[in-house]
């Protein structure tokens, strides 16, 4: 079409924050893989050429937990460029619930372990990343006493 | 850190719905260049490394319309993998209004002419892209008569 080089922009991630049992609950992970390695983060991977950021976030939210999700809303994009150790990584995150009643929750692929959280534990827990910034920004914890 | 490829996702960029003259006006660009050349788009580009998007989208916005703007809200992430027909770009967009009352809207860089449009005639235009969609997402139409 022109000659101009092809751009070098951000990687681009999408990220799922999964509330469980009437919205009590949210599903995390422990990282099997460096950066971050064994600590606790929200489902989520790279988008991949070809695929909608929402349908990224439902495809990776399946293959580290095995839950089936629907998406309620979004979340934003989180695009500080230290976000990332590896590089400069840019969110995009969802909030999801399962999509049916029958979800059997599973640690599967990057996930070493998935656990269970109450939404009163969460801000007492060292996240991943800026996870903990993601879940604050979704407003599920506003209302917790 | 680990050994894995890098990963290849879509290109990030960042447009803007810029609303001007106490909100009835938006700010348009004519393309000068390829794909959809020649047709309105809104002021936005790719974003750099090393920069949010939010910044890419404020830097984005001065580059091409000489306005310096502060974004209002997100209005989404836009990802289609057909938006764009050169490969799979992941727009992230914001509604923005000028920083201050002295800004002095012109074409430069990337736009070859400029143009203010009323709210009320925005539907009746082509948009490159999926502009029109941005801009009907962002709300801003849903108060005309």
């Amino acid at each position: 079409m022109n000659n101009l080089p092809k751009p070098v922009t951000p990687l681009l991630t999408a990220d799922a924050v999964i509330l469980v049992n009437n919205k009590r609950d949210i599903v995390l992970i422990r990282r099997k893989n460096p950066p971050f390695q064994g600590d606790l983060a929200l489902p989520g991977g790279f988008v991949d050429v070809g695929e909608t950021v929402e349908k990224a976030c439902v495809r990776e939210a399946k293959e580290e937990t095995n839950i089936n999700v629907k998406i309620i809303k979004l979340i934003g994009p989180f695009s500080d460029p230290k976000r990332d150790p590896r590089g400069h990584t840019v969110s995009i995150a969802f909030l999801c619930e399962p999509k049916t009643k029958n979800e059997k929750p599973k640690a599967k692929d990057d996930a070493a372990a998935l656990e269970i959280i109450p939404l009163s534990k969460i801000t007492s827990l060292k996240l991943a990343f800026d996870h903990m910034e993601i879940i604050k920004s979704s407003g599920i914890l506003n209302n917790l006493n």
